[in-house]
């Protein structure tokens, strides 16, 4: 194919690179083959792809037909104007610009799954994205991100958690108040990992339904939902070391969950 | 104190950027007091000493009295020379400048542990310092960290460990043909995370004398290391997931090691 685009100054190319900034709060970003195959696998309403002209991947192609099929526009753009766009140092021949997905809470409960993730103001894209991929892969049900925390769907937390997020129900920006009445709702054990916990996690019954609330990078759970919990756990450690990063925290713990409910 | 440097282009300033950069292999770049209490407290050698003028920091005045009567040279420098000069957005008051420790595998095998942690050719500064923060919480008696893989002793590395690499025995560049001596050596289990191992990390027996191999962000362990294990761990995953990043796999093997060995 021929580009239609060639120089990074276009107009559409200007506003990529404003979602790509966040600076486009209702659109998202996404770049690379497997996220844009997973965020169209979830069904996310794409406006628009940028695709290399010269491909030859099949995958990429028939990704590019599927969106073509469904009216997105694909505009075919000149390889060095697409790596220039991207958030990474070489573009994979692909990026989306799509409707950010809304998910209430029916969808984050929909299904019969009873563990379920909290995250209360994490900031780092890398532990956010490791924390859900993590919570995906230890079998939670969703994930519930309070205000003030990261955007899942920024570009360095789609790569850090392979698009987790695509797959896994995930609501944002929720008010502990929401959170503690979906808590009440749903019959949940509230409970956080905390330095100063009363009950080492191992000692927790993790075939409760539970939502675990893993806490800001520097400064924990806030209070207010610490004092609401039914039980603050703490990971016993060695060596006179107060805490673990955020993100090995919560894998330990949900790991944990994970092999008590396969006893 | 009146400061002795007031501008970033001194000579000192420019040798300390050159050590920030990773550009004078022997020396280590110690950024923020917590980590200078760290390093001082471990016996490292410092060279230089940067201080913010006019700090009243009791901990930071404390530290440099420390490093003045142990002949470090102590650098009172203006405030914006230092934050400029630092990794993070706003320095904490003091840099070193100081010997790179080395350590030899009688340290790392001194002491009565039997959990060590090797790391082959761990890329991202985040992830190595989440692991060996991770190690030292778990009671690893010591990290082996193979060539290839980034520095521990370099500025994001030690920030995210919150200094481990001063407290934990850490062995830097080993070669595979090392490791695979001491293993023989100190009578050790060598397993690995692997996708596809024969054996759940949960059905493993961690009170025996373990290393536990983790390999790079994007292929794993090498294969010769691989080939060498008694036996290789997997993580059971829900959801089609098929790993976990790094340091969230090695927080769930470390940790479960840690339970076991509490029983």
């Amino acid at each position: 194919m021929q580009p239609q685009i060639t120089s990074p100054s276009n107009e559409r190319i200007k506003h990529a690179r404003r979602v790509r900034d966040g600076r486009e709060p209702e659109l998202i970003f996404v770049d690379g083959l497997r996220l844009a195959e997973e965020a169209v696998k979830s069904g996310i309403v794409v406006e628009s792809a940028f695709v290399a002209s010269g491909s030859d991947d099949a995958r990429l192609l028939a990704l590019v037909q599927q969106l073509s099929a469904q009216k997105s526009v694909v505009l075919w753009t000149q390889r060095e104007v697409l790596d220039a766009l991207s958030d990474t140092v070489q573009s994979q021949g692909i990026i989306l610009i799509a409707q950010r997905p809304v998910l209430d809470a029916a969808k984050v409960f929909q299904g019969k799954g009873s563990l379920f993730l909290g995250l209360d103001r994490i900031q780092d894209p890398g532990n956010m994205g490791t924390l859900l991929r993590t919570a995906e892969a230890a079998g939670a049900a969703g994930v519930i991100v309070l205000g003030g925390s990261v955007d899942v769907f920024s570009p360095k937390v789609l790569r850090s958690s392979m698009g987790s997020a695509f797959r896994l129900p995930v609501m944002v920006d929720v008010s502990s108040e929401v959170l503690l009445n979906l808590r009440t709702e749903h019959d949940l054990h509230l409970v956080a990992a905390a330095g100063e916990g009363e009950l080492d996690y191992t000692d927790y019954g993790w075939r409760q339904p539970t939502l675990l609330l893993l806490g800001n990078e520097g400064r924990g759970v806030s209070p207010d939902l610490m004092a609401a919990c039914d039980t603050r756990l703490r990971i016993p450690m060695e060596n006179g070391v107060e805490s673990l990063n955020v993100s090995a925290a919560g894998a330990v713990m949900l790991f944990e969950a994970a092999r008590q409910r396969r006893l």
